[in-house]
Order: structure tokens, then C-alpha cells, then sequence
């Protein structure tokens, strides 16, 4: 099988320059999987409430996602309302309902516990750990966290990133994490922690990557619109996964081609609202803002010297 | 002959959270000239006082550069007083003192007025169309300008661009410039007005190259110690005009490779204070920081498509 992801399925109400929308299919659970579906098998682990309508697991589905492991529990389901400004950098959260979400302990299917790759979104670091502890032998984990965690559970969280083979988050959070505000730094400390690769998101200035030996740096596709950055991180998530599912290829070159692959998710997935964008893209697309990327970043090397 | 640079010399006082220095050398003909200095012959036009001292003419004669141009009037040279905080992408001014540099008038030496490269760094947007008139018939021009000219003499600004190559400014000055949130509309709206290559410089997250029919995303070298960011704008600058004049490469290809030699200068830069970093460079250093680049930035392409 392909990807397991554990994380939420919301509801979102988003407002930004351009418009709003509220109540549209959100969470991180979801947008990971959406994007993942493009190149691999993807599993779906977390919670609804009896208010998600037909239409989106209908929609899930459409998309080839198993949602065995999608639970309906008696009560709403998760909602979050933001807003942007200009900047769309950073959110300003206005509401956050847990309702069932509050309450997700995620269970396992049996016929998930022998997935390849997990990944695990920005949830409770205990829930975390116990996801982990429920699948047998993954090939290759990686995990999101986000400031609350860092704050509430620092302990929790860094037995995850112990135990993880990738951490996907963004600048202010590896500050934070490390308390270094350089992040070169900043890296380093963390990858300190026992993870083997760091992956740092910078919004609309992209993404570096870090490991022991080496760092990698690529843009973000410079767009003249961009509607809505809700989601946008675990779209990056999905694409970057579900490329390393896909090919298996864990040398630096098929990592770093899984970067480029998930900024190309990513900048599709914020010219529109939801996961509008995502919803009638073709492959065929995705090469061609792959090519885009690749002739964005080139240049010339130089001779090698004896 | 190479590059003219017409700019400020300057004594420079620095606060950053690593240290801080009073009166050191400075300015962005400074900073340009010594960096283009590794790559291509450099003249000079700028204006000093009475105190300017010796050893800073003998420094930059040690680099070759001709100082024909540096006028010495009756007065005092040009001082400005700056702190960072942790984030070093932005200077706070505590103190500027224009002294001579309030009544400079650049008159280029007849022996200069053949350069084929033009740099005018930030002064007066109509000191800057003064030179262009005095420069007889240059292959290339490219200027830098700041927020404050933008807003107090923005029809002379905008005459500069309409003349220029290649235009080099920050990302908030690219935003303020064309009143567009967005960079890439930014960047659409400053090509109409005539400029060829704009080059936007983005700090930390690297530099942006727009023309009419591509873009280029370079990042900045990850650095672990940031000293002191004062002058890393001209040093790019005179990384890239240097190595442009050395090569004389006007391709896409070769504007692009002057990109990341700018960005190599400027990461040095900034590892000490003032031009500390720069009187000790090698050019070993600078290619292999070049290939660091190219290593840093590196994916496989896909195949090509029918």
C-alpha cells in the first residue's frame, strides 16, 4: 500500500483580499491526502462529525482515498475560521470549534498497521507517538507539528521528532522549536534531536532542506495570484510524500525531486479557495509546473578544477 | 575599461546583536566597487571630506581601483549611524549625516566617459540621469535606488528606469514603486516602464530576476553567523556587474550566472563587519562558494515530453 495519514478533516471559513467562503472542506488530513492522491495509494485516518456531508467523502473517494479509517462520531465536526491580509504569510486564526476533534484518539485498521509510508499531521505529539506505536515497520515517517505543541508538549514533541525520519515545518516554528533565531542554527539543534532530515517551509520564499552533509534550497513558484495559503503546507506534505511512495526513491536527488514536487502541489493549491485547484487538476499540469520550476532555478555551473 | 560606479564612500557606525563598530569604511560605491573589484577593472566617482584617511584610498588602490573620481571637498565625509535586531533584514537609522555628500555633483572624468558598464548606485534619481548623460555611449547601465526617492521624486525615478538595463532594488521598494502587493504584478508593472532585467532583491530569502518572458529564483546561501547585513544590496550588485563586465555574457545564461557571483559576494559579506570579509577574500573562495550554490540548488529535470 501507498501513504497512511493521520490528521483532521474540517470545516473551513477563510477570508482573504479576494474573497471568502465558509464552511468549505478543509483540515491538514485532508489537503495531505488530496494532493498524495496524485501520485500514490493514500489511507485516511481521522474523525468526522454527523454534520460532514455526502459530497465530500464523495469527493475523497473520487480521488481513489481509502476512508476506512475515516470515523463518524455524534457531535460536529472541526471547524476553523482565519483571516489574511495582504500578507498572506501568516493567518490570523478567529475561531477554532474542536467539537469531535477534541476527543480523536486516531485507531489503526489492521489492514493500514503495514503501511510504508506514514504521515503524521499537525495533531496532539501523544497521539503521535501512540500512531507510531500501532504501525509496524513503516519505511519512512514524517511528521508536522505547530507552535500550540511546541508549547504545550515540548517532551511529547520531541520524542516524535526522535522517532521520525522527516520533520516538515515551517521558520517560525523551527525558531521557536530551537530557540535559535538564526536557522541555520536553528536546523542543526534540531536535527540534533534524532531526525534525519528537516524540511523548512517559508511561505511564499520556499522551502530549505537540511540534513547532517548537505542543505537544499528551492523558491516557491512565483505567482501572480494567490487567493487563499489555507492548506498550503500540507498540500506541500502530500505532494512531497506521495512523490517519495511513488518512486520509493530515498537517495538525496529523489528527496530533493519530492521537494520540487510538493512546492508544485502547493502553488496550484492557493489559486483558489479549498482544495478548489486541487480538485481539477490534470497530471499533465504538474509536469509542466515541474518543467517551470526547473527552468526557474537553473544555471550554469562552473568547470571543475583539478 | 570595465565598470563606473557612481555612489557614496561613507563612514558607517553598526549595532547588530554580535557586535558593533564606529566609523568604519562604508558606503555603496564602497561596497560595490570592492566587490566588482574580483572580477573586472573599477573606476570610482564619489565625493569625501577632509577626514577621510589614507589608509581607505590605499585599501581601495590595493584593489586596483581607480579613484580618479573621488572628489575630496571642504567638510566632512558622509556618516550614517545604523543598529539590527535579530532579524537583520531590515536597518533601523538612527543617524544620518549627509555633509559633503548633500551637495555632490558628479562630474565624470572625460578619460571615464567610454565605460561601457554604468552602475549608479542609490543618490538623487536626477544626479543619476545627470551621469548617464555624461557617459557617452555604455553597453550597460544597471541602478539601484531606496524608499526615499521613491516617494519624494518619483517622476525623475521613473525616467532612470525607462533608461537603464537593469534595475536592482529591494522587494518593499519593488511594492512601493508600483503599488502592487503582489511581487510578480510588481515586477509585471516596473518592466512597462521600460526596463529590460529587474533584479529584486529579497535579503535572507535570496533574489528574484524578472524580464518580459522569464523568471530566475536564486536563494541566499544559508549562513550559520550573520554579522553584519550593511552593504550586502551593492556588494551583489558588484558581484554581478563584475562578472557581467569580466565576461561580457548578456545572455540569459550569463545574466544569471552575474546572479548567483552577486549572491556569493554578498553572503560573504555579511559574515563580518563593514568590508572586513572582502579584504581577505580569495578568488578560490568565491568559485567554491559558486559550486556550494550549484550543489545547494540542484534537481533532476524530467524527460522531456512529445
Amino acid at each position: 500500500m501507498g501513504i497512511l495519514v493521520v490528521g483532521s478533516v474540517a470545516f473551513d471559513s477563510v477570508e482573504t483580499p479576494f474573497g471568502m467562503v465558509e464552511n468549505v472542506l478543509g483540515g491538514s488530513a485532508t489537503y495531505f491526502a488530496t494532493s498524495a492522491s496524485y501520485f500514490t495509494d493514500v489511507s485516511l485516518v481521522a474523525v468526522v462529525g454527523e454534520d460532514f456531508p455526502a459530497e465530500h467523502t464523495s469527493f475523497l473517494t473520487s480521488r481513489s482515498i481509502d476512508l476506512r479509517g475515516l470515523t463518524r462520531s455524534s457531535g460536529k465536526t472541526f471547524s476553523w475560521r482565519g483571516k489574511y491580509g495582504y500578507d498572506l504569510n501568516e493567518a490570523q486564526t478567529l475561531e477554532t470549534r474542536l467539537n469531535v476533534f477534541e476527543t480523536f484518539k486516531p485507531t489503526i485498521p489492521p489492514e493500514y498497521a503495514d503501511a510504508e509510508f506514514l504521515f503524521l499531521a499537525n495533531i496532539d505529539p501523544e497521539l503521535q507517538l501512540d500512531v507510531v506505536r500501532q504501525v509496524k515497520n513503516p519505511r519512512v515517517i514524517a511528521s508536522d507539528t505547530m507552535n500550540y505543541w511546541i508549547t504545550s508538549k515540548p517532551e511529547a514533541l520531541k520524542k516524535v521528532i526522535g522517532m521520525v525520519d522527516i520533520l516538515i515545518i515551517n521558520d517560525a516554528e523551527a525558531r521557536q522549536l530551537s530557540q535559535e533565531p538564526n536557522l541555520v542554527a536553528a536546523a542543526r539543534k534540531i536535527l540534533s534531536y534524532g531526525v534525519k532530515t528537516l524540511i523548512v517551509k517559508r511561505g511564499e520564499y520556499g522551502v530549505l532542506m537540511f540534513t547532517d552533509s548537505t542543505i537544499f534550497a528551492a523558491p516557491a513558484y512565483p505567482l501572480e495570484k494567490v487567493f487563499d495559503p489555507t492548506g498550503a503546507g500540507d498540500t506541500f506534505a502530500g505532494g512531497f510524500m506521495g512523490y517519495l511512495a511513488n518512486t520509493k526513491d530515498l537517495s538525496e536527488a529523489g528527496i530533493r525531486q519530492a521537494i520540487i514536487f510538493g512546492s508544485v502541489m502547493a502553488s496550484f493549491n492557493v489559486e483558489k479557495f479549498s482544495l478548489d485547484r486541487l480538485r481539477e487538476l490534470s497530471y499533465r499540469e504538474i509536469e509542466d509546473r515541474y518543467r517551470s520550476f526547473k527552468a526557474m532555478t537553473h544555471f550554469e555551473g562552473l568547470p571543475e578544477t583539478a
